[in-house]
């Protein structure tokens, strides 16, 4: 006869571990009911999280709740609904028992979420939510017998809802558990309530003990056959030990005039049910902790392996009051080797709530990813004639505008169709918000498709077939002509940067935000896009995403590496990015790895495109890179790719709630510099910077690994948080500069004035995105650093601020002029560019002097001023010099700061013009394009303007000896004017 | 008895197919000649390599020739000599046999190199060396019985050289190798030389012709049982088949009159020797190639398997002349299922030398690389002794000069000792060298040890201490002021792209030389290395060699991967690289790196060093990135390095053979664009460059993927060997095209005017390299491109190359003054810009009109020019517009062209500003910077100038909208000079 069997018969039910809907629907579980004597089934998300996720029997169930629902779907929801089925279910099937067992058996358990398991008010919330859903008399919410669960389980079987209390692992722990369920029918009985219809089991575990005891026990093997055996003997003992003890406090509470008395009332006793009972270590019996522990009012819920095992092989004998000596002696002995077991006991807890979280939040996740993808499979047609819509736009726009991009467009159609529609969290009306996902077109010659599906979004109004017209927002790349262009593109390599920037901000601010950035595979040979892969990768940007539309094809000829998407992933990969390589024109493809590529970043999902997709003589075509169709290809066009009305409508949506906050303008610092101190400016300013940053909360400082030249590393201490390391990779500097600039901070970028010709088109491209407030400072000016030689000189520095469109141009001479101009910089709007020097000048102004912009200052001047020497910077304290040389040999020159280069004050040169017979200007900058240039065109017809300038090869050599070398010291400066002198009046 | 000792009695010598120096040093070959019958011994390429490379018993040999050796050792010169000491005292092991058996057997066979199985006359050569070398009577050379082989065979036989053919496959063969015996023994005869002496074998192969006629065979298998049986049946048999057959041929040769004639004067048979004569199908009885062949004249030489095999269980029986029915049915056989045996023995004859050549091409590349190992162990102590003197010397020199790196020089001491002392093949005395290795420091901050270097190599006279003091070839970071700098460097990240061009300009000669450049961590982060990197490899610059000196620290602070080499190189392999990780203080593994990487590149060295290494208190220690020691600093680092006195000679060396070709100066070109006719500036610039790439063989163009656009396609198409496609990455395009430059190449960089801004450091520091010629073409300049937008438009590149120390900017209006400017440009020293325009324009200039640089064109002049319009590019035709609409409304301007912006027709506009009331400048440019600026200059202290340039936000428009737009337009300068008409006269 089956041992199974014959548990009954000496008072032990026996219980499945494990229960799934196959189980239940081939019938099986019923087979096993009504002939292997199986009376009772439990489950915990473990199970659950197996059952469902590894088994093809929910998908349809799942399937169906999704096409049934309109809003979102919460997974947790869909689970729930899953396993409440299946409770149901089982409970239908165990019902006889229940009922011929007069609800002393037939039970079903069902655990509430074990992130509750700490919490005693919520999980009895959700207990009696499972309760009322399950809605069946033979369902057990099961409750983890931690200290908070003890109050939960009072409380939920006072008010009538079975329980069975798991993770139970000390007799202390069951005692309180036992004590529990007295006080609830006490409490019951109180108010008259019936007792009968409660039952409870306290489940105690067992393997689990002895897999933590016996290591506990390994720990304190001595080695050698000579060693104490104590240890090796209480091997695999302790677990059936504590049991048993457990079973005799049981005993003893059953008889205790307490619980006589509610049995006289008609309560059951609450049974100890034995868990855990699998055999783990596979040295021990496979059966050894269903045997021993036999008796009357028990529970034991094996595993599938186990109840196989026992069936097999059990022997069934009342064996469960056998040994009491032996297991005292057995923790006894535990105690005295210093195996403290309320420790064990902790520990098994913590371990067994964990255990179940783990699958529970995998199952959530298996959930969301299956709702995810169903949602995705059943809006996916919409979204395809979408994608052809958006197509269909772009031939029609480029075509009206005879020129464009439309092949570059139409390999980008599904991806952007995908992350505008579907993808992104953004609101259409509104493009100045900041808690939006964003998006970059680093590939900028693609804008029709933005252009087209931004116009689709109703995000604007304007008609898309304004393309490239005179006064459209539609430019021929994107401009911030465009309210949704936040920078600038069209020059490739440079959106990575920005989008670096963005991501930045976001995570200053606070904002949980994705930023897609889609670069063609083009303009990944450009350096740039590295050094931006590798500040996100080193600042762990998690929230960026790039796309890059491997179409292989680019301007003139195909990409270096054609379609080969390895190559890009490879080259992502090392630089510290996950990646992930589709098709991108599969739009479920594509959908699932934005998703995957969201989920912690940086990510880039390198996407094998088609040039031209979706017009047959088109695709993959050469010489069509920057060509329009005609009027006839375009009709050829649309009609291949067919009609499109389709509307798919963008919803508003805000990522996480954001404030914006207007910092009030910063107070004037105080100048403490002391006339003819030596100070050099770079000093200063990073002083200034670093005391600026107290009251200028949106102040960021940029370092290209010179921060101790710069001087911004005052800054960097005192605000780390504000201060990026952004390495010797210039470019990236700039661009992730002007992202945070349009991104409501103020950044700085400091480096050697040289370097910063380094990032000169980002420079130019920043200029054409507007910041509203983006400096530069350039330190090392000059041939004035001296010993460097010619390379780290800014020489052509002033000359490239000076080139933009708009830009201010500003160059402190002191340590007072140097504090002010940085207040000036951080307070200008635009691109500002100040320009420092490495070596120490004295202090010539007071600490209350103000330098306005677009001002300059008279240093030296009286009636009888022959000449004007016009000086800046490290200049200004040679023509001083040379004023007074001069002046002793009686040659009277006035002489004027230039601190503000751009914008020059006309004014005070204008009057120079009319005042003096010629203006000398001196600058430690290459001749061209510089101050001289400036001052020239400031004064043209009046005066003439001499300069004195860089204008030999520099060199090693001391700045004194370079300042001579370049004819701009003090003594050039006094031949230059005796020179001047001497010569006849032309008036 | 050993049935070894039996084969003799039947006329059969055995040989062993196999000869190592243990076997002869420890007896065993004397023993097996003495006690087991052995009467010779093969050997072959295939078994001298594993000898040697496998046994330690020659590695003391090849030490002590190493270190005998004074010149460069020639690995085959050290092989051969191995080989014949071998060969040599196996002769004497065998000459007991060889005597007793007068002349018949006891030989020794030494191959000559495979390499010349298809030269008689080298194999003569060789074979007639070699038989010198060995200088025994019993040795015989091998020489493979291929058909040149013959001849050799018959000349070296008549010499008196005794022969031992060997691959021979098929009867036929075998019979011309004995009519080239007889034919020797009778020119002997003839000449009445001594017939006895003469000793041959001619070595027929088995078991290698059963392998292809099994394979052949099993081809012709039919499926299923019932198949036809056949081919099955003869498996296993050609071989032995076919050498009965050749044994029937012997025995008619030497039954012929012809031999017995020769035997009467003393003559011995050519014996036959039966080669491989393993089993090599398992499935084959392991002696089956010897049982069946043993008969009277006959060797056959076994393995050591096949010898232990029959000493076992070999059956020794007069078996040749058996079976040969049998023999003669399966040749036949084999016939008729189309295995044609001719064809089978010339494959085998091909693989057998091919698996010849490669072991001994391994054994020399293992001679080579154990001489390599061997001199670098014996040199490594003065190496070390070397790199200890220029530590010294960086600390001296950066002391004295009070500032410089130290630390950073420190760190790459081993590699540049290395590479400069041991690896580079270079000359000293001749920095102008281009057929040797180069080497550029790309982390110029460590100028001191290359310094340090150059003058300990005897390659520089001026002292080091000089260093960075005004007028020493030491500056602070390599300049070209010392003559071995061919690129300044400084601004990291750079040197690569130029070492890319080095090495391109090395292929473009068919110069075999090495590029070495030294990188630092830090300048890794720079894009512009990664776009290098990528260059490198889509080129295979196989001879380019970048060195990462990996210390781990950068000037504030720790580099982003501190000392993981692994992630750069990982980043160099995404790149295409091969890479090499190791320590860069360990010399042993830095040379065996740069050995490897210089095999074939483009490789990196990522070497792990420690920044300041060889001073304990520098040593990895931060703050001392720019710093000098003080005296007592210095003074504590001398005496912890120690003394150095080594000098180490750098002998001159060059990497091949190497002219300088002077190119003729151009033909001028013929302009054939007629007047009025639309041409674009671009269009005429690209066809002017196809034409002189006929006659300038030092042309060469570079592209960043515009080649459509630029219309360098026609040069690229004429030229494409001249053509480099550097794809989207503009600073290596720069890089590249001033390595070119600096070698000898007159580079053309084209791309958008507005991208060569993202290059602009590269062309700063190009600048202070002055190259002799480098172009640099940007097209699509100004507003005027129309609808593409700002980003690409090139709106300050006048500004970017005016504000260089020196540079020419050229910018034609029409198809004639492109030509003649893009003539100019490649005829004009150092950095030349030429500016084309999208847009056609109509051809102004006849076809002989001369465009010299610093002129200008008085396009429109009178004695009535009220003001004068200086104008450029596109603006010249708003100009001549202006002109005629004013002249209509009497007013008269004159009208300039200003093609030369840099230098400017100063004469010229002084004319004009003295005969006009003002100038007017118009250009589609930013105001700042530009020729507006240049002019002003020019003429400062005359008349006013005012400017129309671009200042407002550029858009995307029609070309004509633009100009108006930002009024530079024909209609804006008709309404300025209006409005300057209608002031009052100032004068």
């Amino acid at each position: 006869m089956n041992p199974l069997l014959n548990l009954l018969e000496h008072g032990q039910s026996y219980w499945l571990d494990n229960l799934t809907r196959p189980m239940i629907e081939s019938g099986e579980l019923r087979r096993r009911v009504e002939q292997e004597g199986l009376r009772g089934v439990t489950s915990n998300p473990s199970t659950f999280q197996k059952a469902i996720a590894e088994s093809a029997a929910y998908r349809e169930s799942i399937a169906q709740r999704v096409a049934e629902s309109t809003a979102d779907i919460d997974p947790a929801r869909i689970g729930e609904a899953l396993m409440v089925a299946d409770i149901q279910a089982a409970c239908e099937v165990l019902r006889p028992v229940h009922e011929q067992s007069e609800g002393w058996d037939g039970y079903v358990s069902l655990e509430v979420s074990p992130h509750l398991a700490y919490h005693a008010e919520a999980s009895v919330e959700e207990a009696r939510r499972l309760w009322h859903a399950v809605d069946r008399p033979n369902v057990m919410i099961k409750i983890p017998g931690t200290i908070p669960g003890l109050a939960a389980i009072e409380q939920l079987l006072f008010e009538g809802i079975n329980v069975n209390i798991t993770l139970l692992f000390s007799v202390p722990r069951y005692e309180a558990v036992a004590e529990a369920y007295l006080r609830a029918l006490e409490r019951r009985a109180q108010e008259g309530r019936p007792l009968a219809p409660i039952a409870s089991v306290a489940s105690f575990f067992l393997s689990r003990i002895d897999v933590l005891v016996d290591e506990l026990l390994a720990n304190r093997f001595l080695p050698g056959p000579g060693g104490d055996s104590e240890p090796r003997r209480l091997l695999g003992k302790a677990a059936i030990a504590n049991a048993k003890l457990a079973y005799q406090s049981f005993k003893r509470i059953i008889a205790s005039q307490r619980f006589k008395a509610l049995e006289a009332k008609g309560a059951k006793a609450q049974r100890l049910l034995w868990a855990s009972t699998g055999t783990k270590n596979p040295e021990y019996r496979d059966v050894m902790y269903v045997e021993p522990l036999i008796g009357p009012y028990t529970v034991n819920t094996m595993p599938e392996a186990t109840i196989r095992a026992f069936a097999e092989h059990g022997t069934v004998e009342d064996t469960l009051e056998q040994d009491l000596e032996e297991a005292r002696w057995v923790m006894d002995r535990l105690a005295a080797l210093g195996i403290d077991f309320d420790q064990v006991a902790a520990q098994l807890e913590s371990e067994g709530v964990r255990k179940f979280i783990q699958p529970y939040d995998h199952l959530l996740e298996f959930l969301a990813d299956q709702c995810r993808r169903l949602r995705q499979q059943r809006d996916l047609e919409p979204l395809k004639a979408l994608s052809r819509k958006l197509r269909r736009q772009i031939i029609a726009m480029t075509t009206e505008a005879g020129s464009g991009h439309p092949t570059s467009s139409l390999s980008a159609a599904d991806i952007v169709a995908a992350l505008l529609f579907r993808v992104m969290r953004w609101d259409p009306r509104d493009p100045k918000a900041r808690n939006v996902d964003s998006f970059i077109l680093s590939k900028g010659h693609a804008a029709p498709i933005l252009w087209a599906a931004l116009h689709e979004a109703g995000a604007m109004d304007e008609d898309p077939l304004s393309l490239r017209r005179l006064g459209s927002p539609y430019e021929g790349h994107p401009t911030p002509t465009c309210p949704w262009i936040k920078v600038a593109t069209g020059s490739l390599g440079q959106g990575l940067a920005a989008a670096n920037g963005l991501a930045l901000a976001n995570r200053l601010d606070g904002i949980p935000a994705k930023v897609y950035c889609l670069l063609g595979d083009g303009e990944c040979s450009e350096g740039a896009v590295w050094e931006a892969a590798q500040f996100a990768s080193l600042n762990r940007l998690s929230g960026l995403v790039a796309i890059v539309d491997v179409n292989g094809l680019e301007q003139s000829e195909p990409a270096p590496y054609r379609h080969d998407t390895g190559v890009l992933a490879r080259r992502f990969a090392a630089f510290g990015w996950k990646t992930f390589e589709v098709d991108g024109h599969d739009l479920t493809a594509l959908l699932e790895a934005f998703h995957q590529a969201g989920q912690d970043g940086p990510a880039a999902v390198l996407a094998r495109t088609v040039k031209g997709k979706g017009v047959s003589f088109l695709e993959g075509a050469p010489g069509w890179h920057g060509r329009a169709l005609n009027r006839e290809e375009a009709e050829r066009a649309l009609a291949e790719l067919g009609d499109a009305t389709v509307r798919l409508a963008v919803p508003p949506q805000r990522v996480g709630p954001y404030q914006p906050q207007t910092p009030p303008p910063p107070p004037v610092l105080e100048a403490d510099y002391a006339l003819g101190a030596q100070v050099a400016t770079r000093q200063a300013f990073g002083k200034a910077l670093a005391q600026l940053g107290r009251t200028m909360p949106q102040l960021v400082v940029l370092d290209g690994d010179v921060k101790n030249s710069t001087y911004t590393e005052w800054f960097a201490k005192a605000f780390p948080e504000r201060f990026f390391q952004g390495y010797i990779a210039e470019q990236n500097l700039a661009g992730v500069a002007l992202g945070l600039a349009v991104s409501g901070k103020l950044p700085v970028v400091a480096t050697f004035a040289a370097f910063l010709s380094r990032a000169y088109d980002f420079i130019r491209m920043a200029g054409h995105s507007h910041p509203p407030g983006l400096v530069f400072c350039g330190s090392h000016a000059g041939v004035s650093i001296g010993e460097d030689g010619p390379s780290q000189m800014g020489l052509e520095d002033i000359a490239l601020f000076r080139a933009l469109l708009a830009s201010t141009v500003l160059y402190p001479c002191d340590g007072v002029s140097a504090l002010r101009l940085t207040e000036a910089a951080l307070t200008t709007p635009g691109i500002v560019y100040l320009r420092t020097t490495r070596a120490a000048t004295p202090v010539i102004y007071g600490p209350n002097e103000r330098f306005p912009v677009g001002g300059s200052k008279l240093l030296r001047t009286s009636a009888r001023d022959r000449f004007t020497v016009v000086a800046a910077g490290v200049t200004v304290h040679e023509a001083l010099a040379a004023h007074q040389r001069l002046a002793a040999q009686g040659v009277a020159i006035r002489v004027v700061d230039a601190y503000s280069v751009r914008p020059l004050d006309q004014d005070t040169l204008m009057r120079a013009a009319r005042e003096t017979a010629a203006l000398v200007v001196v600058e430690d900058h290459f001749a061209a394009g510089g101050l001289g240039d400036a001052v020239a065109r400031a004064v043209s017809g009046t005066v003439p303007v001499h300069q004195l300038a860089v204008t030999r090869q520099p060199r090693s050599g001391t700045p004194g000896e370079l300042l001579e070398l370049e004819g701009i010291s003090r003594q050039a400066i006094e031949r230059t004017i005796l020179a001047l002198s001497a010569e006849p009046d032309p008036g």
